[in-house]
């Protein structure tokens, strides 16, 4: 008891005196802010990433990440507080690990833990004693318990709790919010016992305003989970109800600000295309996974599930028949889809439902095109390689069919409907439109 | 056009000159806040409702909602601006109806529209011309222009838009909420025309703060229908998480109010015995019943109706296997059912999921009792009387269970805990324990 304290009070010290020595593993959206955060506050920072695009792009200080204002990135490049590498070996010389690897879902919806498998192997063959070591990347609960702690141990030969200390702290980004960021976003925290509790408090706290703790990295997973399976089941519900409100002359999104006015017990979610982005439509099938572990079946998130498999179709069906009032097939029609982001104002294509459409609307024979002022050039699911179009009147005047995907606030939705010969709004651009004129159908 | 526009001008002008008669047809939670609201303002209000007892009582002064203030509700009636009748006849020297009679389900979940159809019946029959009707009982969209107009106008011989004027404005009442009562909530209004919607709105305005108009009576009701389907979705979501989560060693509890701490994109819905009340667990089903008449089904709202039927035995299986833990059946047991009203500090058992707990344990054969201090007596929904005893350390330590099925906050819980041999506690009464330890068990 005697070693773990005094390893503890080591580390404690060089926190306080900004001398520690972190090791972000995974520069992605969630791992580039995290270690620029700490950077700027005078910390240095590895970052660890096997794409060597991404770390030769962090030395050579240019920022990758929309969110990140680019000039704090060069400073704390050129300062020397963040570099990045490749070589595993580099990871010894760390006094902190936060592990902020992608979790995707394999193609039949069971998580795919190599990633969270690799870092902890990296980091457990090379550190010291005395590490603290913080999993950020969303996750099934018992992960950080049951998964990471084990193979930490067998590679390093220490003792959780004694030679290194462990929490989950689940990340929060929310890319494309102007108000809330690594810095004033609470952060959760579960730790595994008090020494790794103090040290999260210390460590977090340099770049945290505000910490919440609870008692056990496993509830702070379920927390991760609870926020983006709440945000799955809403999304679907209201799916679901704009489907049955366009069959009874009802328009959705009036219904969604009237309701908006209720003070108490009521948030907005919005109807559209599809579930996108890291966190939503994989988040929740996480829990799915290790329900099934305790002969436990989640029926809302599988209620959810089927509607979302089925809104591509759904979405599909809205464009042919659209086409169809103007006695046009699928096939051989050209239809432009207008914003391939999965949210508005955003570089980020990942699991875009917008994809999705594009995707099964060309197996129909249909000619298929897209445009998206961020995201010039995009691989979907399926290896397609799909670039983005100029946009200009002549292509807006020529397509079958223009197709609102993502409602980016610079589309000038006016003089497109003007121009386009047929549109289907799946985003409620169009707002004059109740549910659907000669022009413009709505979802 | 001459006409109606006379008629409206003519009902405008008394409004304005609060010389208009106001009948608000049924006096429950959301019919007498109404018509206390009118009344204070001046306007002569006539309750109507078939219920004597209730006409009774408002014609002595003698308020019968908690939410009402009882000094208030004596003014108007002395004054003479509220009476109460169950007489029809009376109904035809009104300006204005206001409907806010109840909308059951009957046992098969089915809409019971037959208080609408009397109340329709009832105004159609004796109603002049040139009065504004508003429909405020939560139904299925299409109701006010489906089924209520059909009758009105077939009573009266009057056509509406000329005649007479109709909307649709749901009720928002929130029972036992301080903050938002009839005056600062804003309201939904969904009137069919122009002048329907220019007399709702001088008449409304008289008692709102804020109305918030939609372009219909349809779009009015799936607004009410949205705002319940929201809760109902959710709170079954949370009850099926909390299952799953006591499986895995997870406090719920906990991991809601970390949830919480994220300050974008999360409402707080807690777990419990199921859902009460007269609103959440009944209008979602309205939309289910109008939804099979598009061919279409509402998945989320099925898979939140089937864990809702299946609360009430899961939490019969968890006061089971706390008494199993000291080897006692439930069949001889005797279990105290503290709250049984549907939220904490309310007087209403409508729909309690205490009630439904409470008839199937007895079914089994345990000896039930309970207590509650809002809730004297009540009759459950298969017509057994059910009279709260006292409280006090005797009986507290002679039952074999006490359950907490409501979290009214004048329960001393430490002094229950303390005193009673073992508690199920279905509403995180009790904080200081996880999941479980020898003597408390929580959902």
């Amino acid at each position: 008891m005697n070693s773990n304290n005094s390893l503890k009070h080591e580390l404690l010290k060089k926190i306080e005196k900004n001398d520690v020595k972190i090791c972000v593993l995974g520069l992605g959206y969630v791992g580039l802010p995290l270690a620029v955060a700490f950077a700027k506050k005078g910390i240095k920072v590895l970052g660890f990433d096997v794409d060597q695009n991404k770390v030769a792009k962090v030395n050579d200080g240019d920022c990758y990440i929309r969110d990140i204002d680019p000039e704090a990135f060069r400073g704390v490049v050129q300062k020397g507080n963040l570099s990045a590498t490749s070589d595993r070996k580099a990871l010894g010389s760390c006094d902190a690990f936060f592990i902020c690897v992608p979790t995707p879902l394999d193609k039949f919806k069971k998580p795919d833990m190599r990633y969270i498998e690799q870092a902890a192997i990296d980091i457990g063959k090379t550190m010291k004693q005395g590490v603290f070591i913080s999993l950020e990347s969303t996750t099934y609960p018992t992960t950080t318990e049951t998964f990471l702690k084990p193979i930490l141990e067998k590679e390093s030969g220490y003792k959780e709790g004694f030679d290194f200390f462990l929490c989950f702290s689940p990340e929060r980004v929310d890319p494309g919010n102007k108000q809330y960021n690594t810095e004033n976003t609470p952060k959760v925290v579960g730790p595994l016992g008090k020494e790794a509790e103090e040290i999260a408090r210390s460590l977090y706290g340099k770049i945290v305003q505000s910490l919440h703790f609870v008692s056990s990295p496993r509830a702070a997973e379920m927390v991760k989970i609870l926020e983006n399976t709440y945000r799955l089941v809403n999304i679907s519900l209201i799916n679901e109800l704009a489907l049955l409100s366009g069959k009874m002359d009802i328009n959705i999104w009036e219904v969604i600000e009237a309701a908006k006015t209720k003070p108490f017990g009521f948030q907005a979610f919005y109807p559209g295309p599809g579930i996108g982005g890291h966190c939503i439509p994989l988040d929740p099938f996480y829990l799915e996974y290790i329900a099934k572990g305790f002969n436990f079946d989640l029926s809302m998130i599988e209620a959810a599930g089927r509607i979302n498999n089925l809104q591509p179709y759904r979405m599909m069906n809205k464009i042919s028949y659209a086409l169809n009032r103007y006695s046009k097939p699928l096939r051989g029609s050209t239809i432009l889809f207008l914003g391939i982001a999965y949210k508005p104002d955003i570089d980020d294509a990942r699991e875009s439902p917008a994809l999705q459409v594009m995707h099964e609307v060309e197996k129909k024979g249909a000619k298929v095109l897209y445009y998206d002022p961020y995201i010039p050039e995009v691989i979907d699911d399926y290896g397609r390689e799909w670039k983005s179009v100029e946009l200009n009147d002549q292509l807006l005047k020529k397509v079958d069919c223009v197709v609102f995907t993502t409602n980016h606030s610079c589309f000038d939705v006016d003089h497109i409907v003007n121009t386009a010969q047929l549109v289907v709004d799946l985003r409620n651009a169009v707002k004059q439109v109740h549910i659907e004129d000669d022009k413009v159908f709505k979802l």
